[in-house]
């Protein structure tokens, strides 16, 4: 599958990589080329799927470089981190998310937040931790999101270990969630670590 | 033990029924006293260790009719929900918790925030899901913690099944997963579920 994966940071250069193992034909695109590494627009335009892996600060002005976004799969991965104030926090408040304001920003785009909620090592090889962790989907678009999922199963997240919850606001409650990771992160030692949910 | 439970909601009833049933020497608080019920002062005063089960948006006021609180161990279980945009969204952003601004407000008592992250039935029944989920403990005082991992121990949730998230900043982490946790419970279907932590 044409895959555009913008951002060339930890978490872009594990998704690019594992997806190019497993036989994708992978575009990694940047502000600027360089090397293998594209421009932004390059590498939208060449995925049917694209992933934004760009930190979450800068992630709207990336996907505003990266041209028509249109009916594309936009797979979210970002998170709206801002260490200006010292120590972690979000940029966003309860009400909002750097998912729904990309979505706004881009309607015409399919956008699924997902991945956001673990390590980028573990992103692309769900057998990093044991145990029958999770992972999350959300987006408003139902084909987006099952196209997300395949992906994902190819990531080693097989279907019972992906959670669908629902429309593209649910990306409050990931990113939010982001808040007790950094703790967790604190508590276990380093990021390899998941949560998963018993009912 | 004599415990104090500041509130009447299905999260002080829980609590104080709960606390009885194991023995404790137990008195409940509102803001006026009926029946069973006394002023928040009076159920404060009473208590070596101090359940604060009201509302968030009135658990300052509540703590500020509760009297003197300067050397008890004040079990903080509230939440900043505010819904007065529609749907929930929490009043405090990442820079900051309910938990904190507790702590500060009442400098001299020994805040530890625990079981905001799980619904009240299961906060003094771990068993009423199965599994080895969690629960989370943070506060600045290590004695207040180990006694709150004493009570915690009465309701099940042994001593490997609580985690210590650190100081009291450690709320904004419990308090934000809310907003996962709330659309948890629309997948599950309920709120009989709880997270574990897979390393």
């Amino acid at each position: 599958m044409r895959i555009g994966v913008l951002g060339t940071g930890m978490v872009g250069r594990a998704i690019s990589g594992k997806l190019a193992e497993l036989g994708h034909d992978v575009r990694v695109g940047s502000r600027t080329a360089s090397g293998d590494t594209v421009v932004f627009a390059d590498a939208a335009a060449h995925g049917e799927i694209v992933f934004n892996c760009t930190s979450g600060a800068a992630s709207l002005d990336a996907l505003g470089a990266a041209g028509d976004l249109a009916g594309k799969v936009l797979i979210d991965v970002s998170n709206p981190l801002d260490f200006s104030g010292g120590g972690p926090a979000l940029f966003t408040d309860t009400t909002d998310s750097l998912g729904e304001r990309i979505q706004a920003a881009f309607p015409d785009a399919l956008v699924v937040k997902s991945l956001n909620t673990i390590n980028c090592n573990l992103m692309v090889n769900a057998a990093a931790v044991p145990g029958d962790h999770v992972v999350f989907v959300c987006g408003n678009d139902d084909g987006a999101k099952a196209r997300t999922r395949e992906l994902l199963g190819e990531f080693g997240w097989t279907p019972e270990r992906v959670i669908d919850l629902g429309d593209i606001t649910a990306a409050r409650g990931t990113e939010h969630y982001l808040m007790l990771w950094l703790r967790l992160m604190g508590v276990v030692g380093g990021p390899s670590f998941n949560i998963s949910v018993a009912s």
